[in-house]
């Protein structure tokens, strides 16, 4: 059994990684840190893990984290790069769920995370944790970045697309909904259940973090700066990402082709589900499963494409990639532990 | 007092529509009309309305409707059609808040509703009901084709910039959200709280009813033909539509200017709410009410331009707009029953 | 025109007090104070109220609360005993939408609140302002305790059972269940979306606030002390208080007498609507409006009655309530400003 | 591997059998049937199963049937009793997921579901499947009636202290809390999401067909015939069951020795979690999984004792301990393919 230990758990990354891997069959929990919880058991703070773990909260401190063959951050922004140095050099592997190494550009990260960066350099050697992509280099890596939410619904969309030049990559525009949970488990006024159950609204117009990440991740992709109108939006449920992708095509397409050709392009992604042409994903057809979920449209056979893509935001969005990049950084079985169905209804 | 007549009275702008009767200092109403639920009590069916109308379902008769100074046809497509010559030529006016008189162009009305006309000439004298464009019109109308929930909201975000000739009116994206009651109070297995709550998913991508009107209503406006995709979700809340709109400026633009022109194209017209630049309006803060606000953004100030409007579907969708347009017709005060409060939280 | 203040503006019950008032025929918001919020207009923070206030929140100095006729204070508990001295000498009226002034007991009250009374003298001479009890004395008063949620619904269920001495006072019990805007505005945990929307729980099965307040009122109706089990749930919607209650009868009971007692004790009062026997109300048949709905069930013809009691928290349980006392203490009509229709659906 | 067949997949416990058994380790669904879907793909219908299953609806023939191990009916209530005979008699075991098979006394079943018993030998022949009374019966069994949801719920609640005699049996409360999945997936209005969304009510007050099942099988524990006031209630949720039990105390007790009760009583139960004392049990920490969650509160050391019990109702409440039953009869390890971890948040 490799060990692994999760800093940060009272978040719902941390209680989500609790849950994927209560059940994992090579890896056990040593440890999961959280100062202002340590010394209570994790079952006191969350009922649902009574009886599957016996583990108390503890202090973040290395020599604890040390005795892990991997380390999860389940932080916010600006804590996992403060000591994911000292752990790689002790030979940790490390995954951090935030967003402090999923840039290229370092200064880029600073103008929108507003911090300095604490160790460029591991940004620089970490690896974008999208499999879909990263496969082997995510195997290869000690330091993976845990991509956005937002993030891997819109790639696993648009990848196929980019990589082919179908589109014009200058006018990209990803229309995305989120659930509540996206925004944690912090006690926000906006997060209230009477605040955000039965409305909908868009929010970050103007610029969310999660733009430049997209859009570094598709200019990569594209060979050239792609152009991207992001929108994401606030949906009344708890888990879910549904993005609307459009985009134009340069030229005239059979939509059985690109239907086999995305089919092709994630044969071998097995947490990837292509859906028939024309097919509507919803998003409770992935809730609580690593699934992404994709479909093709092209309405009214015009010069535009809509691509759906449907994913849990704290599974493929967050834990389950996370779990998923374990499993290749730590050699084992791709789909361990993450072979979980749905729960629908 | 105004006699009015709701036909079609037990779906969910039937009820609406009761709602707002039933506090309208000018109108009465004097029937309504459900032949599944002839003989029943309102209240029985409603408990909401107990103690505010002493009023039995009828059957649709004409000697019924015939005593009203108005009829509301709350009744799905192809029912109004059928009963409207026969009022209007006695003199009752009639608003449709169905789509049989939505449309100028009668063959594309019955491609996309699958039925003949029953009365096309009627459908050509029809005004269609959006007081921000036919004010006038409709004040001059007899029957009124009340606007769709979808192209409500749309127009209403899209038309200063359509009027001014700012957009690139062939690439226009419409990515609308809606609340559950816009499927109506159908038992359809799609509808029910195990499917539709949390849970999101695009439906109708490959071509929706309201695409074709409000093509139709732009086009009118620029005068030309307009390019629009349009992709309608379902969120699982109760009431709302949340329109997000995406247009290609056709040149540089000062937002302030635009955000000027926005407040003075709807000066005179109270139900809409140009919020200040860079809003994000929820769907809550229209809940029950008629108001549709607007809100303007240019994100990283690039070339498209990012359009919100939200209303509650019920009411600026369809039972509010109603009587709106029924205040037109019957020369009452434009806001007659209509100044109730949203109900947020 | 009379003028009314209000206390602490930024909660659930402030801004449900500012929804009634804007609609109210006699009453002007002349001041809205909240420490955090002092200069932002309303409308900034309640998008659902622009257009109708023009109004900035202020400091709470006694020298703008002096100015009102009648001050509400929708502060948390323990704030109003501090000023209302003060205002009550200079001639202002006060209703306290908090427990300040709700006990008889002051002791009882300081167990329960876990702070000394600031002036216990006004507690004892405050009127219980439950208008179906003291609707007199809340004419006279100059102080007024508005009633907690809960203990509105459970009283108007159970009152006429007591006063005709129809029950076993010793062995009732009142399993109650709330939306989650009962908790507040405040940014709690267990108040977010993801933490109380698609589940239920029991809470406070110990003993809950609300528990020593029903029993008094209830004690002082039956002339004994009573003997109650209270049990208060978080159900997953925003508003609403839906009480089930269960009494032991003393003897044998024609149900339609009963039946017709309830609605001649209710008869003179408008915001009670004791429905058909062996109703079921929802609690969105009374959403956003001051009505209170009762009905009667004797299951299988036992000696265990069920009485059902459906309110929406933030009105008839709280703001609505308040402008109803505000009404009789200000000698206007007593239905003024409160004949809101329920949303529905 | 056991192989299984399921009549009826079309409801909500149907495609929860097959989302529990898609993991189950020895045993494979050999056939599921629909007459509606005949011929249709089980993952056309449910998206959720995609890759899961390749498997079509078929019609339910006694010789698809008779291939099976074992088969569920997950059909409406009056539907298996017709069909189990046949394939009892060929050596096929039985689970009905519905009421035919629940009552001792077939009179009193006859009178609740309306309609003559098809098999009133076989009703006495059946073992209810309460593993956590009949663990031992159901293991011999070839017909188990898989029990209902609020009788597991209350049944689980209140049986150690009716076994050891500690309460009034004559004065029983079960007030009971449902999310809307238990009104199955028929196209029915009052399970509409806007009907039953943000909103609660108690239904069937006058009498529930649980509450018979609940009185049977409580007075076989008792010994006597037990006295029971059951109210069910539907919140606003998919999946959960909340029972909130009342019972009067015979004499004093010590909380402490009835809680080492309570573990004792359970202990060899896996699926039952006695919560600590004064514990409040959410739905949504037993979502997704077969287990019952349990709380005992006495509320200001009084004589009355609140029991509170939460269940997943489509888990526990039907399809999970369906499962449990089938391990059970199936000789295999009791806990197979039930180690399923709730889903929260």
């Amino acid at each position: 059994m490799k060990k692994v230990a999760i800093v940060g758990g009272t978040g719902y990354t941390g209680v989500e990684l609790l849950r994927l891997l209560a059940r994992h069959p090579e890896v056990e929990v040593c440890a999961i840190t959280s100062r202002s919880e340590a010394g209570r058991q994790v079952s006191d703070i969350y009922p649902s893990l009574r009886g599957e773990f016996d583990l108390a909260f503890t202090e973040p401190t290395n020599e604890i984290l040390g005795q892990a063959d991997l380390v999860f951050f389940a932080t916010p922004n600006g804590v996992a790069m403060k000591q994911t140095r000292e752990l790689v050099d002790a030979g940790v592997k490390v995954i951090d769920l935030a967003a402090d190494f999923r840039f290229d550009d370092v200064d880029e990260w600073s103008k929108w995370y507003g911090m300095d960066h604490a160790c460029a350099d591991l940004m620089v050697e970490a690896v974008y944790g999208l499999p879909e992509v990263n496969k082997q280099a995510v195997q290869a890596a000690r330091l993976v970045a845990n991509p956005g939410c937002y993030p891997t619904a819109v790639q696993i969309g648009l990848l196929p697309l980019i990589e082919q030049n179908l589109i014009d990559t200058q006018n990209i525009i990803a229309d995305c909904k989120s659930g509540v949970s996206g925004a944690g488990r912090g006690a926000a006024v906006g997060s209230l259940m009477c605040e955000a159950a039965d409305s909908f609204k868009a929010y970050a117009v103007a610029g969310h973090r999660h733009l430049p990440e997209i859009k570094e991740r598709l200019s990569v992709c594209a060979g050239e700066s792609v152009g991207l109108t992001f929108v994401p939006h606030l949906t009344p449920m708890i888990r879910g990402i549904h993005a609307t992708m459009y985009a134009k095509l340069q030229g005239p397409i059979d939509m059985n082709e690109l239907q086999a050709a995305y089919e092709a392009r994630y044969a071998d992604h097995p947490f990837v589900d292509v859906m028939p042409l024309g097919s509507h994903p919803e998003t409770r057809s992935v809730r609580g499963s690593n699934i992404c979920r994709v479909a093709l449209h092209q309405p009214q056979g015009g010069d535009t494409l809509v691509i759906l893509s449907a994913i849990d935001n704290l599974v493929k969005g967050a834990a389950g990639q996370a779990v998923h990049n374990m499993n290749l950084m730590l050699g084992l079985e791709e789909k361990a532990g993450l072979e979980i169905m749905p729960l629908s209804p």
